[in-house]
């Protein structure tokens, strides 16, 4: 209420206990100023220096905003919110509309949910724009992208310049970086790309009209590292102008593990190549993070994608685009045809001021503890099976255990064991046989799911990632403990209701 | 926001835009603040001329405002109840709680299905004092009955002077009254009661520890009405120091019609005893306020309880305590020990802030035209079934539709026809057969239901209350026609899933 | 969904992912099944001893439940919720009404909140009554009857046989049971009462209209303890069949303690007079509970009376009102007049839902933790300052520290100190100055707010309630330290922003 | 609940009303029943003839439910999305999960306003395809692709096939559609495109990497519509092989109308030319989807893309992608590489329920009254003002008025006009100044806004789209009609907040 209201209310209930209540409002009100200030000093700083009167860059400028420390109480979050929607004019009282988008919603449950804020985010021109008739939502936008840029850094990539939250996951994500890659090298044909067997990413390239040039990894030890001889050669071969950039990941099932960034960003560097990193699951671990700020500083970085789902725990539906120079962010973002769905950015903004800074690295920080654990009680349950834990010290998420024992016991006995999983509520342990073949948009690979022609082992992997619990490790490993064991007396012949369950991606 | 806030998003959004968000807000502010404008201005009028410094009489001017014209938007409703929540001690950010009674919640469902209001309404002292603790909470509870007020004024009873929600059922509430007039009239033990058929009305008496004398209606045409002669005559035997109060009834099944309360008021005017009106659900009908306006003006009404579910279709669980006499109203208001649930207030500000004095009024008019149509619709099902209409042109709600037919057909027919509408979802419409006896709380009463020792003929009842719609009445009209058909054809032999349910209060 | 819908969706998705989902939701089934099969089961082996055809007593039996060890997920809450409401006649898809109380809400927001639970509790009779119309509130409300008995054998009194929650403050409750009373006790005018300093408790009996005798206490070292010898001299003087009721009470703030319930209730028994314990907050104490066992067991205790919000941080509203004889239990819930709010009983279905058994216990055994380490903090302030933690071992709720230096001071100080403590947002803690004195109801109280007509000297209070934490605490204790070296400094000249600000209950 | 459950509480509540209230379950599963029943039957006759095992080409015929006749109540549709929710791993109660991608949600406010469907649709392959993990997630993608078929059937395009819901907005939408043919068309470059100056259109082009064919529109009367020689001299002079398609527009602001669809379909098919259709706001209008019908009957039309939002009253964000051969829609949705959000899928699939056929029905016969309402009334409004309404009968959404008389007056009127509506909350309506130029993506419009080179006058559009009520035209008049009439006045000189607002798309 402002200050006429407090006023008559004081006349209604006693002055002291109305002071009292209006001052523990601007308690609230001074959370959000705290969150809006940091956003306009920076933007005023900056439009001093360089910023032209264009409004483009204006908006680029802004979001330099700060994430919370301390998470907000639902309340102050919910106050926001609901005052970010009285801006909009879809609940103007006054409004009359009579245009053909006025964000009239017809069903209460529908405005409820979203908050009452109907209009989404962007105009026509650019994902990241005004909107005159919500202004709102345009600033919940702004502020999400600026919050969003603040945990990035914290999470490792301090110089990261620019990025913006997009309603689409990293696969269609990354499509949209190559699209627009594709203004800048129009000749350019090819993407060299380090194997990694995870369809959507093969797909991102085929949808953008590309031809992914798979550079099959390196057995080092257990693990599969970046061949990067092998993408010198082929980069040499094709012709850097022919190329429309490198496709490289971090994040990924062990034994595969991030891509050498370092190098591949020197190459990159060297021969003029842009470089888009899938950086899927990787804010999440700080490895990953510090991965992309050494690329970025020894050699060429132009975009990183992240799911917003994977590492904000929110729904599937987001993904972020950044990077180190702000106008080719600038230019992907306009490059998206329209306006889009407010709903991931709202998501995740709510989510991040519900967690602060400090509730975000807590669950970092925990992340990691469980990593560790999960990898002693993989061990030691590997050994008590005559198995053995990979040793992929390079992937900081990712676990595998080999089934050496189990394929020799059986030949279905490895699918098997995925379907036992799947059916006694173990979701997210993936068993990989050997020699499966798949065809993506017609690239036949071999060892499909192994990230490698061959793999020496089937295996299975189990993954720390954030959100995740010590509980759930001990129920997992008890289980998996039971079902090899199962699998081991049946030799075989497994109940019905074991059939095969395809669990894949 | 507040302006600071304001002015900050101007420089993230364009400023223009923000200044139209900001007027938006304005808006909503603006509804808030004309209901609180009203709440103040009688206040201030009231105050200047006879309020003492005593806390309880300032509380008591207040209840002089004014329900909205127009019915809210949720979303003013929601941002206003945001607004209370903050003000109260259990949202301060910084608060710290070392007392027994800290409005913690522990369920986030709990908290969020209550707006974050806790701390209930009143103080030890009194149900309508304010909450040095919960401001918002304080705030909600006087505007609840100022706006109740309101709209009991609108709804006929003009010139009541002052009313108070409470958390307790209309026969709960009855019984507080009587309770309360017990320290007024310590010698009295009586209360004289015009029969109305109905247990908690009677027991509302029990519970309060006095006898009720029960005085039987005369049978006017098909109408039972009240026996003024006879509840003379109980004054004269039982002598009026040793009468508590008349407690009588408007609103009620058909065949009986609302008190005669003009007159009864006179006879406890010139008796000087205290009259109490249960009003049940006689707010949605004109002519039962109308009833007690008479009767106030000629005579002497103390207080009239209605119940808030059955008027303003909220769940239920409140009553209206509402009188002529702010001492008295507050006398009551200062019985009740100890604070109270805030929910029925809550659901009853929402509801009339939602609907708006326009919205309340139309649900009005539309529960009086569907009251003719479903006379008529009775009627014609009552002839072609060779039954009648009762003419009980008094009673403004309920009807009634004789079963001489269906009785004489079979014994059993008339409590079938009960249990076969129960289970065809016609819910509401009561079948009263002859020459029920029942005992309450050591009382017996013969041909209860019918609010007569022996109403001449069987009926069923159905009523036009508030909320019905021209559907309701179709279906019952169909289905209650496809039942007569039914148990003429069977003589009795009905089928066992129509065995006898009982159904009644 | 049924199996018919999920046969169906096995059509549309794959059968193995729906036998999956199908499978899952049995898990909440389940639970569901747990909670309702331990209310059967007790029910099945009371009913075939002793249990009439009498539908009460039915009922009644069926108070044995068991609140789930663990909590439910905020899903399986939910989920049984909307279960129980499709159950009452309001929600169902083909239901007419034409009836004066059917359910229908006006509000989207009010029917949300209430998750479509409309009809209440209760009939006409009895608050305990299953209403026809209303199966799934009628479940609701025997669910949360003897989930609550379960909760309060668990916390100490082992024996209780019935209880019920209602939808009234603690003192509303505990006129209820007076007003049950003298249906018992025709002729009887008094009721004893050891003096308790809190209004609501003193109403309750001047609202039944019974003359309470204040039996003071006596001091036995810092501590207020019944007066015993009075007591009985009071039963003497007066005469037992004159006397309703002693009614004693357990929590309460230090330096009283709780009543001397063993000997009170032998008394009581020896003297074959009723005995009413207010129980206000005492469900969390142990050792509250464990005084109404062993006056159980030892003596008469004929009900006892404890608030909803304080025992389970849900909002102000309820009481449970609980007892060792189940018809004398069922007597007073008959005493009831009509119908009643189901919004308590739902929002402690939720909690203890919610928190299970275990939830509820932590919530316990941390409050006891916290008062030790509130006792010494306090205890190491009041040395600092030159006062003294009051030693008050029977009390364990509560603590009380002297302030005989502030007031040595000034005089105003400790007053003072209350505003002080409220303006920066220290709730519940109370300061107690000498010699205040008060009349409530006519009966005038020396020492108002001390429980004694003249305690040696002034103090303040602090509570260690269900629900507090840690930073509660340290909070409080940094902050009562800053105000009282300001009162110190400055001597009594105190800023204008502290004003007396009254505070009390 | 299941039936265990209702056995057991019938042995608690009474079982004539328990069974009632399972009854009334049976209610709302039944409705459920229906919905799955539609989709399963088509499928099964389908399958019989021609499904091969593969599984994309089962979940394909899938696609041929119903929307219910009759709109479902909020608490059906609760219901079953609470049903669908718990299908989904991360809502399992004993789930344990080892994986990076599990559903996790860290706040409860995300969790809530999502219904607890936190996995999104599809799979790393495919848009459409059902997870393993969350099979109630997919059963919800799939019922609403088959409830918006059937919506589209029934709005004038019955011979659709195929559509699936893509949480793109339709600028994006269009883009996949492009991509997707790529792979068809390898050798094209151009895109034929008969202008419509909405920047969303143009960059869907651009942004898919190909260079749009702009084909100016020809003026017939005041209407602009489409040049179909020279869309064929284009085809001509570029070569159809080198042509990607000709896109379309159905939908669009007067003066402009709907594509020639039947020429330009005939044309396509004779040229061999694929046929994407931007219908963005067309299902609204019989008028469109007539075309689109008819377009497809006669000729070629591969795709039509229509907005949610605009459409159906939901939150920008969603499209529908449809078309008439089942195998390149499935190939679109095959073309998105991941996961995407479930959010626009919720919110049309809850709206739709909610408003049933009947209940849609009624919103677009409403909107085609109000056309005509509007068109009379800006008809008078514009003769009042020397204006006129521009004569465009085939566009039956969006109307335009003159404002010749407003340029003589003053040159800069016309932009000053449209900031004085936007201040006066007047949104949507649209002011097109003579001759603006402006540049996107490197092409330069002659023109912007008007849709041609050199529209003969200055107009202000306005449009009656889905949704729109009497009062928004009444209101929009009167504070236009004030606007124009201030205008004339000051001859420009306007006060300083009505500065130039830019409000274009």
């Amino acid at each position: 209420m402002n200050s006429d209201n407090f006023n008559l209310s004081e006349k209604i209930v006693s002055p002291s206990y109305i002071r009292q209540g209006s001052q523990a409002r601007r308690g609230h009100e001074q959370l959000i100023r705290q969150l809006l200030e940091q956003v306009r000093s920076k933007l005023y700083f900056v439009s001093s220096y360089h910023c032209s009167e264009d409004t483009s860059s204006f908006m680029l400028c802004v979001l330099q905003g700060k994430c919370p420390e301390e998470g907000w109480s639902e309340s102050t979050v919910e106050l926001f919110l609901s005052e970010l929607a009285v801006m909009d004019s879809n609940n103007f009282l006054g409004n009359c509309g009579v245009g053909e988008r006025e964000g009239r919603v017809a069903s209460s449950l529908v405005a409820r949910r979203h908050y009452r804020l109907i209009h989404g985010i962007g105009r026509s021109g650019d994902i990241a724009a005004i909107q005159p008739k919500a202004a709102g939502s345009s600033l919940l936008n702004k502020l999400t992208n600026s919050v969003v840029l603040d945990v990035l850094k914290l999470a490792g990539v301090r110089s990261v310049a620019s990025c913006f939250v997009v309603p689409m996951a990293t696969g269609m994500s990354l499509t949209l970086c190559f699209l627009t890659l594709r203004h800048r090298r129009p000749k350019a044909r090819y993407i060299i790309w380090p194997r990694i067997d995870q369809k959507s990413c093969f797909k991102s390239m085929i949808t953008a009209g590309f031809e992914p040039v798979v550079v099959e990894n390196v057995l080092e030890g257990d693990e599969l590292r970046t061949d990067l001889e092998a993408v010198e050669r082929k980069i040499e071969e094709l012709g850097a102008e022919n190329i429309l950039c490198v496709h490289s990941t971090t994040s990924c099932f062990a034994p595969r593990v991030p891509d050498r960034l370092e190098e591949l960003s020197s190459l990159c560097s060297k021969h003029d190549i842009p470089h888009i990193v899938n950086n899927a699951y990787g804010v999440q671990s700080s490895k990953c993070m510090h991965l992309i700020q050494q690329g970025a500083r020894v050699g060429r970085i132009d975009a990183f994608v992240q799911s917003l789902d994977k590492n904000f725990m929110v729904p599937v539906g987001g993904a972020i685009i950044a990077g180190f120079d702000e106008s080719f962010i600038q230019e992907i973002s306009k490059m998206y045809p329209g306006r889009a769905s407010a709903s991931p950015s709202l998501d995740v903004l709510i989510t991040l001021l519900t967690l602060g800074v400090c509730g975000y690295k807590k669950y970092l920080s925990e992340r990691k503890e469980i990593y560790s654990f999960l990898a002693e009680q993989l061990k030691s349950l590997a050994s008590a099976h005559g198995e053995r834990l990979l040793h992929t010290p390079h992937n900081p998420i990712s676990l595998a255990m080999s089934l050496d024992g189990l394929q020799a016991n059986s030949d279905k006995a490895v699918t098997q064991l995925g379907s036992m999983l799947f059916t006694r509520q173990v979701s997210g342990a993936r068993v990989i046989p050997l020699g499966k073949e798949q065809t993506v948009s017609g690239h036949t690979f071999r060892g499909f799911m192994s990230h490698s022609e061959s793999y020496p082992c089937p295996y299975l992997n189990a993954a720390s990632a954030v959100g995740i619990t010590r509980e759930d490790v001990t129920v997992c490993i008890k289980r998996l403990d039971k079902c090899l064991k199962t699998l081991k007396k049946e030799g075989g012949a497994v109940s019905s209701s074991d059939q095969e369950v395809s669990i894949g991606e």
